[in-house]
Protein backbone atom coordinates (compact mmCIF):
# COMPACT_ATOMS: atom_id res chain seq x y z
CA UNK A 1 0.00 0.00 0.00
CA UNK A 2 1.61 3.56 -0.56
CA UNK A 3 1.24 6.37 1.51
CA UNK A 4 -2.43 8.34 1.29
CA UNK A 5 -2.31 11.37 -0.90
CA UNK A 6 -3.56 15.07 0.06
CA UNK A 7 -4.44 16.95 -2.77
CA UNK A 8 -4.95 20.81 -1.61
CA UNK A 9 -8.04 22.78 -2.58
CA UNK A 10 -7.02 26.48 -1.50
CA UNK A 11 -5.56 27.65 -5.34
CA UNK A 12 -9.41 27.82 -6.15
CA UNK A 13 -11.64 30.88 -7.82
CA UNK A 14 -14.39 30.36 -4.77
CA UNK A 15 -11.47 32.39 -2.93
CA UNK A 16 -11.89 35.80 -3.44
CA UNK A 17 -8.22 36.97 -3.56
CA UNK A 18 -7.13 33.95 -5.88
CA UNK A 19 -9.97 34.37 -8.38
CA UNK A 20 -8.66 38.54 -8.45
CA UNK A 21 -5.14 36.85 -8.83
CA UNK A 22 -6.02 34.72 -11.65
CA UNK A 23 -7.79 37.55 -13.53
CA UNK A 24 -4.67 39.41 -12.89
CA UNK A 25 -2.01 37.01 -13.61
CA UNK A 26 -1.17 38.28 -10.19
CA UNK A 27 1.39 35.53 -9.30
CA UNK A 28 1.96 36.43 -5.42
CA UNK A 29 -1.44 35.41 -3.29
CA UNK A 30 -1.30 31.84 -5.60
CA UNK A 31 2.41 31.22 -4.66
CA UNK A 32 1.91 32.16 -1.11
CA UNK A 33 -1.08 29.87 -0.50
CA UNK A 34 0.75 27.03 -2.61
CA UNK A 35 3.52 27.45 -0.44
CA UNK A 36 1.04 26.91 2.86
CA UNK A 37 -0.15 23.87 1.40
CA UNK A 38 3.27 22.52 0.15
CA UNK A 39 4.78 23.16 4.14
CA UNK A 40 1.78 21.53 5.35
CA UNK A 41 2.57 18.25 3.79
CA UNK A 42 0.17 18.42 0.53
CA UNK A 43 1.18 16.18 -2.27
CA UNK A 44 -0.82 17.33 -5.05
CA UNK A 45 -1.82 20.93 -5.53
CA UNK A 46 -4.73 21.70 -7.28
CA UNK A 47 -5.35 24.46 -9.53
CA UNK A 48 -9.20 26.14 -10.02
CA UNK A 49 -9.61 27.89 -12.68
CA UNK A 50 -13.24 27.92 -12.92
CA UNK A 51 -15.70 27.85 -15.81
CA UNK A 52 -12.23 30.01 -17.75
CA UNK A 53 -14.56 29.92 -20.97
CA UNK A 54 -12.29 32.71 -22.44
CA UNK A 55 -8.54 32.48 -21.51
CA UNK A 56 -8.28 29.27 -19.72
CA UNK A 57 -5.92 28.09 -21.82
CA UNK A 58 -3.61 30.80 -20.99
CA UNK A 59 -4.78 30.65 -17.75
CA UNK A 60 -4.18 27.45 -16.79
CA UNK A 61 -0.63 27.54 -18.61
CA UNK A 62 0.31 30.83 -16.93
CA UNK A 63 -0.77 28.76 -13.80
CA UNK A 64 1.00 25.06 -14.41
CA UNK A 65 4.95 26.95 -15.19
CA UNK A 66 4.08 29.33 -12.54
CA UNK A 67 3.73 26.47 -9.84
CA UNK A 68 5.82 23.98 -10.96
CA UNK A 69 8.74 26.45 -11.80
CA UNK A 70 8.22 27.74 -8.17
CA UNK A 71 8.02 24.87 -6.31
CA UNK A 72 10.62 22.14 -8.25
CA UNK A 73 7.95 20.76 -10.37
CA UNK A 74 5.01 19.80 -8.03
CA UNK A 75 2.34 17.53 -9.44
CA UNK A 76 -0.92 19.69 -9.74
CA UNK A 77 -4.21 18.31 -10.16
CA UNK A 78 -5.99 20.78 -13.31
CA UNK A 79 -9.12 21.89 -12.22
CA UNK A 80 -11.74 23.37 -14.50
CA UNK A 81 -14.89 22.58 -16.79
CA UNK A 82 -12.79 23.88 -19.80
CA UNK A 83 -11.48 21.11 -21.30
CA UNK A 84 -8.99 22.74 -23.75
CA UNK A 85 -7.47 24.97 -20.38
CA UNK A 86 -7.19 21.42 -19.38
CA UNK A 87 -5.09 20.02 -22.72
CA UNK A 88 -3.02 23.59 -22.94
CA UNK A 89 -2.12 22.77 -18.78
CA UNK A 90 -1.15 19.26 -19.87
CA UNK A 91 0.53 20.32 -22.63
CA UNK A 92 3.34 22.77 -20.31
CA UNK A 93 3.29 19.90 -17.37
CA UNK A 94 5.99 18.61 -16.21
CA UNK A 95 6.25 14.67 -14.56
CA UNK A 96 9.31 14.17 -13.23
CA UNK A 97 6.97 14.53 -9.65
CA UNK A 98 3.61 12.90 -10.96
CA UNK A 99 1.42 12.49 -13.74
CA UNK A 100 -1.04 15.54 -13.89
CA UNK A 101 -4.53 14.34 -12.58
CA UNK A 102 -7.79 15.80 -14.53
CA UNK A 103 -10.59 16.88 -12.03
CA UNK A 104 -13.48 15.37 -13.07
CA UNK A 105 -15.47 13.20 -14.88
CA UNK A 106 -18.73 11.52 -13.98
CA UNK A 107 -20.70 9.27 -16.01
CA UNK A 108 -22.77 11.54 -17.63
CA UNK A 109 -21.33 15.21 -19.43
CA UNK A 110 -18.36 14.86 -18.24
CA UNK A 111 -17.34 11.38 -19.57
CA UNK A 112 -14.95 13.07 -21.99
CA UNK A 113 -12.85 13.85 -19.12
CA UNK A 114 -11.74 10.20 -18.94
CA UNK A 115 -10.97 10.31 -22.70
CA UNK A 116 -9.18 13.30 -22.26
CA UNK A 117 -7.18 11.65 -19.70
CA UNK A 118 -6.53 8.51 -21.64
CA UNK A 119 -4.91 10.55 -24.56
CA UNK A 120 -2.91 12.48 -22.21
CA UNK A 121 -1.62 9.63 -19.97
CA UNK A 122 -2.90 11.71 -16.74
CA UNK A 123 -5.09 10.68 -13.82
CA UNK A 124 -8.55 11.38 -13.74
CA UNK A 125 -10.51 11.97 -10.69
CA UNK A 126 -13.83 10.25 -11.73
CA UNK A 127 -16.64 11.26 -9.37
CA UNK A 128 -19.79 8.05 -9.31
CA UNK A 129 -22.32 9.98 -10.46
CA UNK A 130 -24.53 10.45 -13.69
CA UNK A 131 -27.77 12.65 -14.43
CA UNK A 132 -28.81 12.40 -11.35
CA UNK A 133 -26.94 12.16 -8.01
CA UNK A 134 -26.54 8.45 -7.10
CA UNK A 135 -28.95 7.59 -4.36
CA UNK A 136 -27.51 4.32 -2.93
CA UNK A 137 -24.59 1.56 -3.84
CA UNK A 138 -26.03 0.30 -6.89
CA UNK A 139 -26.51 3.31 -8.39
CA UNK A 140 -22.49 4.18 -7.66
CA UNK A 141 -21.18 1.16 -8.72
CA UNK A 142 -22.85 1.24 -11.91
CA UNK A 143 -21.27 5.25 -12.58
CA UNK A 144 -17.99 3.37 -11.15
CA UNK A 145 -18.32 0.84 -13.70
CA UNK A 146 -18.89 2.93 -16.61
CA UNK A 147 -16.11 5.07 -15.83
CA UNK A 148 -14.17 2.40 -15.52
CA UNK A 149 -15.03 0.38 -18.89
CA UNK A 150 -14.63 4.25 -20.54
CA UNK A 151 -11.33 4.49 -19.71
CA UNK A 152 -10.07 0.40 -19.80
CA UNK A 153 -11.75 1.11 -23.42
CA UNK A 154 -8.84 4.18 -23.70
CA UNK A 155 -6.05 2.03 -22.59
CA UNK A 156 -5.91 3.34 -19.48
CA UNK A 157 -4.38 1.62 -16.55
CA UNK A 158 -7.14 1.17 -14.14
CA UNK A 159 -4.82 2.83 -10.83
CA UNK A 160 -4.90 5.98 -12.83
CA UNK A 161 -9.10 6.62 -12.55
CA UNK A 162 -9.79 7.86 -8.93
CA UNK A 163 -13.38 7.45 -8.20
CA UNK A 164 -14.86 10.21 -6.22
CA UNK A 165 -17.39 8.06 -3.95
CA UNK A 166 -19.02 12.20 -3.23
CA UNK A 167 -19.36 13.07 0.27
CA UNK A 168 -22.27 14.07 1.02
CA UNK A 169 -23.19 17.05 4.04
CA UNK A 170 -23.87 14.75 7.86
CA UNK A 171 -26.46 18.26 8.27
CA UNK A 172 -29.07 16.81 6.13
CA UNK A 173 -27.96 13.66 5.36
CA UNK A 174 -26.00 11.86 8.51
CA UNK A 175 -27.86 8.87 7.30
CA UNK A 176 -26.00 8.46 4.53
CA UNK A 177 -22.53 8.31 5.83
CA UNK A 178 -22.09 4.80 6.03
CA UNK A 179 -23.48 4.50 2.69
CA UNK A 180 -20.22 6.58 1.33
CA UNK A 181 -17.78 4.81 4.11
CA UNK A 182 -19.30 1.29 2.37
CA UNK A 183 -18.94 2.07 -0.97
CA UNK A 184 -14.98 3.44 -0.52
CA UNK A 185 -14.24 -0.65 0.86
CA UNK A 186 -16.46 -1.70 -2.25
CA UNK A 187 -14.10 0.63 -4.15
CA UNK A 188 -10.73 -0.63 -2.26
CA UNK A 189 -11.48 -4.07 -2.42
CA UNK A 190 -11.91 -3.87 -6.03
CA UNK A 191 -8.14 -2.85 -6.37
CA UNK A 192 -9.08 0.86 -7.30
CA UNK A 193 -8.02 4.33 -5.98
CA UNK A 194 -10.22 6.70 -4.27
CA UNK A 195 -10.04 10.00 -3.76
CA UNK A 196 -13.45 13.12 -2.80
CA UNK A 197 -13.74 16.31 -0.80
CA UNK A 198 -14.17 14.98 2.43
CA UNK A 199 -14.55 18.42 3.89
CA UNK A 200 -18.44 18.01 2.38
CA UNK A 201 -19.35 16.23 5.08
CA UNK A 202 -19.07 19.10 7.74
CA UNK A 203 -20.46 22.12 5.77
CA UNK A 204 -22.87 24.08 7.33
CA UNK A 205 -21.29 22.65 11.08
CA UNK A 206 -19.50 25.39 13.47
CA UNK A 207 -16.27 26.31 12.37
CA UNK A 208 -14.51 24.87 15.49
CA UNK A 209 -16.42 21.60 14.74
CA UNK A 210 -15.11 21.07 11.03
CA UNK A 211 -11.57 19.92 12.03
CA UNK A 212 -13.24 17.67 14.33
CA UNK A 213 -15.68 15.99 11.63
CA UNK A 214 -13.56 15.87 9.25
CA UNK A 215 -10.57 14.19 11.08
CA UNK A 216 -12.68 11.46 12.52
CA UNK A 217 -14.59 11.31 8.70
CA UNK A 218 -10.84 11.02 7.54
CA UNK A 219 -9.75 7.98 9.91
CA UNK A 220 -12.65 6.15 9.00
CA UNK A 221 -12.27 6.40 5.60
CA UNK A 222 -8.42 5.39 5.71
CA UNK A 223 -9.63 2.42 7.29
CA UNK A 224 -11.92 1.77 4.55
CA UNK A 225 -9.05 2.52 1.87
CA UNK A 226 -9.76 5.34 0.79
CA UNK A 227 -6.50 6.21 -1.13
CA UNK A 228 -6.50 10.37 -1.73
CA UNK A 229 -8.65 13.02 -0.57
CA UNK A 230 -8.72 16.75 -1.53
CA UNK A 231 -8.33 18.75 1.26
CA UNK A 232 -7.24 21.73 3.14
CA UNK A 233 -3.74 20.77 4.22
CA UNK A 234 -3.70 24.18 6.34
CA UNK A 235 -6.17 22.10 8.82
CA UNK A 236 -3.67 20.94 11.40
CA UNK A 237 -5.87 17.95 12.87
CA UNK A 238 -7.05 16.61 10.25
CA UNK A 239 -3.15 16.31 8.67
CA UNK A 240 -1.95 15.18 11.67
CA UNK A 241 -4.66 12.10 11.56
CA UNK A 242 -4.09 11.14 8.27
CA UNK A 243 -0.18 11.09 9.21
CA UNK A 244 -1.05 8.74 12.11
CA UNK A 245 -3.62 6.91 9.95
CA UNK A 246 -0.38 6.06 7.67
CA UNK A 247 1.23 5.36 10.52
CA UNK A 248 -1.38 2.35 11.80
CA UNK A 249 -1.49 1.12 8.16
CA UNK A 250 2.28 0.47 7.63
CA UNK A 251 2.13 2.79 4.94
CA UNK A 252 4.87 5.28 7.09
CA UNK A 253 7.35 3.63 9.49
CA UNK A 254 7.16 4.91 13.43
CA UNK A 255 9.10 6.97 14.24
CA UNK A 256 8.92 10.04 17.34
CA UNK A 257 8.93 12.56 14.75
CA UNK A 258 6.72 11.11 12.64
CA UNK A 259 4.29 14.16 12.42
CA UNK A 260 7.03 16.28 11.05
CA UNK A 261 8.02 14.28 8.06
CA UNK B 1 -26.80 0.10 17.01
CA UNK B 2 -25.88 1.37 20.42
CA UNK B 3 -24.02 4.61 21.03
CA UNK B 4 -20.37 4.06 22.07
CA UNK B 5 -19.73 2.97 25.79
CA UNK B 6 -16.37 4.41 27.34
CA UNK B 7 -15.08 3.03 30.25
CA UNK B 8 -12.74 5.33 32.31
CA UNK B 9 -9.97 4.09 33.63
CA UNK B 10 -8.16 6.96 35.92
CA UNK B 11 -9.64 4.91 39.20
CA UNK B 12 -6.38 3.13 39.43
CA UNK B 13 -3.82 1.47 42.35
CA UNK B 14 -1.55 2.53 38.97
CA UNK B 15 -1.96 6.07 39.85
CA UNK B 16 -0.03 6.84 43.26
CA UNK B 17 -2.81 9.08 44.45
CA UNK B 18 -5.55 6.47 43.85
CA UNK B 19 -3.57 3.62 45.85
CA UNK B 20 -2.78 5.75 48.32
CA UNK B 21 -6.24 6.89 48.39
CA UNK B 22 -8.17 3.16 48.71
CA UNK B 23 -5.31 2.46 51.74
CA UNK B 24 -6.35 5.29 53.62
CA UNK B 25 -10.31 4.76 52.47
CA UNK B 26 -9.97 8.98 51.74
CA UNK B 27 -13.02 9.37 49.64
CA UNK B 28 -11.44 13.19 48.22
CA UNK B 29 -9.45 12.13 45.30
CA UNK B 30 -11.56 8.99 43.92
CA UNK B 31 -14.66 10.97 44.30
CA UNK B 32 -12.59 13.80 42.81
CA UNK B 33 -11.37 12.06 39.74
CA UNK B 34 -14.47 10.06 39.13
CA UNK B 35 -16.64 13.42 38.62
CA UNK B 36 -13.70 14.73 36.17
CA UNK B 37 -14.32 11.02 33.98
CA UNK B 38 -17.75 11.49 34.71
CA UNK B 39 -18.01 15.43 33.41
CA UNK B 40 -16.16 14.14 30.46
CA UNK B 41 -18.74 11.76 29.40
CA UNK B 42 -17.58 8.60 30.93
CA UNK B 43 -20.08 5.93 30.35
CA UNK B 44 -18.82 3.52 32.78
CA UNK B 45 -16.06 4.05 35.82
CA UNK B 46 -13.58 1.17 35.83
CA UNK B 47 -12.70 0.52 39.89
CA UNK B 48 -8.79 -1.01 39.48
CA UNK B 49 -8.01 -1.85 43.40
CA UNK B 50 -4.78 -3.97 42.06
CA UNK B 51 -4.80 -7.63 43.72
CA UNK B 52 -6.12 -6.53 47.48
CA UNK B 53 -5.05 -9.94 48.21
CA UNK B 54 -5.64 -9.01 52.46
CA UNK B 55 -8.48 -6.52 52.23
CA UNK B 56 -9.97 -6.78 48.85
CA UNK B 57 -13.91 -7.77 49.55
CA UNK B 58 -14.56 -5.08 52.25
CA UNK B 59 -12.05 -2.22 49.60
CA UNK B 60 -14.27 -2.90 47.09
CA UNK B 61 -17.65 -2.92 48.71
CA UNK B 62 -16.48 0.25 50.45
CA UNK B 63 -15.58 1.52 46.56
CA UNK B 64 -18.78 0.93 45.26
CA UNK B 65 -20.69 2.35 48.12
CA UNK B 66 -18.92 5.30 47.15
CA UNK B 67 -18.78 5.66 44.07
CA UNK B 68 -22.24 4.88 43.15
CA UNK B 69 -23.94 6.83 46.45
CA UNK B 70 -22.34 9.69 45.39
CA UNK B 71 -22.64 9.53 41.57
CA UNK B 72 -26.06 8.89 40.70
CA UNK B 73 -25.43 4.98 40.71
CA UNK B 74 -22.57 5.06 38.01
CA UNK B 75 -22.14 2.32 36.51
CA UNK B 76 -18.76 0.73 37.49
CA UNK B 77 -16.60 -1.88 36.41
CA UNK B 78 -14.89 -4.20 38.98
CA UNK B 79 -11.50 -4.62 38.57
CA UNK B 80 -8.75 -6.87 40.07
CA UNK B 81 -7.11 -9.89 40.39
CA UNK B 82 -9.43 -10.88 43.52
CA UNK B 83 -12.25 -12.82 42.65
CA UNK B 84 -14.34 -13.10 46.34
CA UNK B 85 -13.93 -8.88 45.51
CA UNK B 86 -15.75 -8.82 42.80
CA UNK B 87 -18.59 -10.67 44.17
CA UNK B 88 -18.35 -8.15 47.21
CA UNK B 89 -18.83 -5.52 44.87
CA UNK B 90 -21.47 -7.22 43.23
CA UNK B 91 -23.36 -8.15 46.25
CA UNK B 92 -23.67 -4.10 46.96
CA UNK B 93 -24.07 -3.07 43.55
CA UNK B 94 -26.96 -0.74 42.39
CA UNK B 95 -27.85 -2.08 38.75
CA UNK B 96 -30.20 0.55 38.08
CA UNK B 97 -27.76 2.30 35.22
CA UNK B 98 -26.24 -0.77 33.95
CA UNK B 99 -24.94 -4.34 34.91
CA UNK B 100 -21.13 -4.40 36.26
CA UNK B 101 -18.70 -5.29 34.17
CA UNK B 102 -16.22 -7.76 35.55
CA UNK B 103 -12.69 -6.69 34.59
CA UNK B 104 -11.53 -8.97 33.08
CA UNK B 105 -11.48 -13.14 31.82
CA UNK B 106 -9.43 -14.83 29.67
CA UNK B 107 -8.97 -17.85 28.03
CA UNK B 108 -6.14 -19.44 30.37
CA UNK B 109 -5.99 -18.64 34.61
CA UNK B 110 -8.48 -16.69 34.32
CA UNK B 111 -11.34 -18.52 33.26
CA UNK B 112 -13.05 -18.67 35.71
CA UNK B 113 -14.02 -14.63 35.75
CA UNK B 114 -16.38 -15.75 33.04
CA UNK B 115 -18.17 -18.09 35.34
CA UNK B 116 -18.28 -15.42 38.06
CA UNK B 117 -20.19 -12.78 35.78
CA UNK B 118 -22.93 -15.18 34.66
CA UNK B 119 -23.57 -16.07 38.14
CA UNK B 120 -23.79 -12.68 38.67
CA UNK B 121 -25.78 -11.86 35.51
CA UNK B 122 -23.22 -9.42 34.78
CA UNK B 123 -21.10 -8.04 32.03
CA UNK B 124 -17.32 -9.52 31.55
CA UNK B 125 -14.59 -8.48 30.01
CA UNK B 126 -12.92 -11.25 27.88
CA UNK B 127 -9.29 -11.13 26.76
CA UNK B 128 -9.05 -12.85 23.89
CA UNK B 129 -5.93 -14.16 25.05
CA UNK B 130 -4.96 -17.85 26.61
CA UNK B 131 -1.38 -19.18 28.27
CA UNK B 132 0.55 -17.56 25.80
CA UNK B 133 -0.56 -14.11 23.46
CA UNK B 134 -2.02 -14.83 20.73
CA UNK B 135 0.17 -14.43 17.57
CA UNK B 136 -2.32 -13.86 15.05
CA UNK B 137 -6.38 -14.15 14.58
CA UNK B 138 -6.64 -17.50 14.08
CA UNK B 139 -4.92 -17.75 17.58
CA UNK B 140 -7.35 -14.90 18.73
CA UNK B 141 -10.35 -16.67 17.18
CA UNK B 142 -9.78 -20.08 19.40
CA UNK B 143 -9.54 -17.72 22.28
CA UNK B 144 -12.64 -15.75 21.85
CA UNK B 145 -14.65 -19.30 20.84
CA UNK B 146 -13.22 -20.50 24.11
CA UNK B 147 -14.92 -17.80 26.17
CA UNK B 148 -17.53 -17.96 23.91
CA UNK B 149 -18.76 -21.13 24.76
CA UNK B 150 -17.73 -20.81 28.10
CA UNK B 151 -20.11 -18.18 28.78
CA UNK B 152 -23.13 -19.56 27.02
CA UNK B 153 -22.47 -22.91 28.50
CA UNK B 154 -23.19 -20.70 31.88
CA UNK B 155 -26.10 -19.39 30.45
CA UNK B 156 -24.94 -16.25 29.87
CA UNK B 157 -26.44 -13.32 27.44
CA UNK B 158 -23.58 -13.42 24.20
CA UNK B 159 -23.58 -9.48 24.51
CA UNK B 160 -22.51 -9.31 27.94
CA UNK B 161 -19.44 -10.67 26.80
CA UNK B 162 -17.27 -8.06 25.78
CA UNK B 163 -14.69 -9.23 23.82
CA UNK B 164 -10.90 -7.81 24.03
CA UNK B 165 -8.50 -7.92 21.02
CA UNK B 166 -5.80 -6.72 23.33
CA UNK B 167 -4.56 -3.39 21.47
CA UNK B 168 -0.37 -3.96 20.95
CA UNK B 169 2.10 -1.30 21.05
CA UNK B 170 2.86 0.83 17.67
CA UNK B 171 6.49 1.39 18.89
CA UNK B 172 7.80 -2.09 18.46
CA UNK B 173 4.68 -3.93 16.68
CA UNK B 174 3.68 -1.64 14.49
CA UNK B 175 3.09 -4.45 11.71
CA UNK B 176 0.37 -6.20 14.42
CA UNK B 177 -1.71 -2.81 14.08
CA UNK B 178 -3.94 -3.67 10.91
CA UNK B 179 -4.20 -7.21 12.15
CA UNK B 180 -5.79 -6.40 15.62
CA UNK B 181 -8.23 -3.58 13.64
CA UNK B 182 -8.85 -6.47 11.24
CA UNK B 183 -10.14 -8.54 14.46
CA UNK B 184 -12.87 -6.25 15.84
CA UNK B 185 -14.02 -6.27 12.37
CA UNK B 186 -14.64 -10.21 12.64
CA UNK B 187 -16.19 -9.79 16.19
CA UNK B 188 -18.30 -7.56 15.34
CA UNK B 189 -19.67 -9.39 11.71
CA UNK B 190 -20.21 -12.31 14.53
CA UNK B 191 -22.59 -9.60 16.04
CA UNK B 192 -20.40 -9.54 19.27
CA UNK B 193 -19.33 -6.45 21.53
CA UNK B 194 -15.89 -5.55 21.99
CA UNK B 195 -14.09 -3.35 24.18
CA UNK B 196 -10.11 -2.81 24.96
CA UNK B 197 -7.15 -0.84 26.42
CA UNK B 198 -6.48 1.02 23.06
CA UNK B 199 -4.26 3.37 24.28
CA UNK B 200 -1.66 0.53 24.77
CA UNK B 201 -1.14 1.63 20.89
CA UNK B 202 0.69 4.91 21.95
CA UNK B 203 2.32 3.44 24.98
CA UNK B 204 6.27 4.94 25.01
CA UNK B 205 5.51 7.60 22.06
CA UNK B 206 6.08 11.18 23.11
CA UNK B 207 3.29 12.54 25.46
CA UNK B 208 1.93 15.39 22.96
CA UNK B 209 1.64 12.45 20.39
CA UNK B 210 -0.50 10.46 22.40
CA UNK B 211 -3.87 12.04 22.05
CA UNK B 212 -3.56 12.17 18.62
CA UNK B 213 -2.63 8.36 18.00
CA UNK B 214 -5.25 7.48 20.24
CA UNK B 215 -7.99 9.68 18.73
CA UNK B 216 -6.46 8.32 14.91
CA UNK B 217 -7.33 4.55 15.97
CA UNK B 218 -10.24 4.94 17.84
CA UNK B 219 -11.95 6.17 14.51
CA UNK B 220 -10.44 3.35 12.88
CA UNK B 221 -11.41 0.97 15.49
CA UNK B 222 -15.08 2.51 15.58
CA UNK B 223 -15.41 1.78 12.01
CA UNK B 224 -14.49 -1.29 12.52
CA UNK B 225 -17.23 -2.29 14.95
CA UNK B 226 -15.44 -1.46 18.04
CA UNK B 227 -18.33 -1.37 20.35
CA UNK B 228 -16.40 0.28 24.01
CA UNK B 229 -12.90 1.27 24.86
CA UNK B 230 -11.05 1.27 28.63
CA UNK B 231 -9.95 4.90 27.97
CA UNK B 232 -8.83 8.21 29.49
CA UNK B 233 -12.04 10.35 29.48
CA UNK B 234 -10.30 13.79 29.90
CA UNK B 235 -8.35 13.23 26.62
CA UNK B 236 -10.19 15.85 25.19
CA UNK B 237 -9.13 14.50 21.48
CA UNK B 238 -10.29 11.58 22.21
CA UNK B 239 -13.99 12.17 23.46
CA UNK B 240 -14.51 14.41 20.87
CA UNK B 241 -13.51 12.05 18.22
CA UNK B 242 -15.60 9.20 19.53
CA UNK B 243 -18.02 11.43 19.82
CA UNK B 244 -17.83 12.53 16.05
CA UNK B 245 -17.84 8.64 15.10
CA UNK B 246 -21.22 7.91 16.97
CA UNK B 247 -22.32 11.00 14.62
CA UNK B 248 -20.63 9.90 11.49
CA UNK B 249 -22.59 5.85 12.46
CA UNK B 250 -25.71 7.23 12.96
CA UNK B 251 -25.46 6.40 16.81
CA UNK B 252 -26.26 9.98 18.01
CA UNK B 253 -28.39 12.43 16.03
CA UNK B 254 -26.17 15.34 15.35
CA UNK B 255 -26.94 18.71 16.28
CA UNK B 256 -24.54 21.18 16.13
CA UNK B 257 -23.99 21.02 20.25
CA UNK B 258 -23.47 17.43 19.87
CA UNK B 259 -20.03 17.93 21.49
CA UNK B 260 -21.11 19.13 24.72
CA UNK B 261 -24.28 16.54 24.87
Amino acid sequence: MGKFITIGERISVTAPSINRAFQERNAEPILTRAKQQIDAGAVYIDVNIGPAENDGEELMKWAVELLQGEFDNVPLALDTANKKAIEAGISVYNRSKGKPIVNSADADARIEYVDLAAANDAIVIALCNGAGIAGNNDERMEYLQILLERGLEHGMDDQDLWFDPLFVVVKGMQDKQMQILEFIKMISDMGLNSTGGLSNNSNGAPKTLRPIMDSALVAMCMMQGLTSAIVNPNDLRLMETIKTCDVIKGNTLYADSYLEL
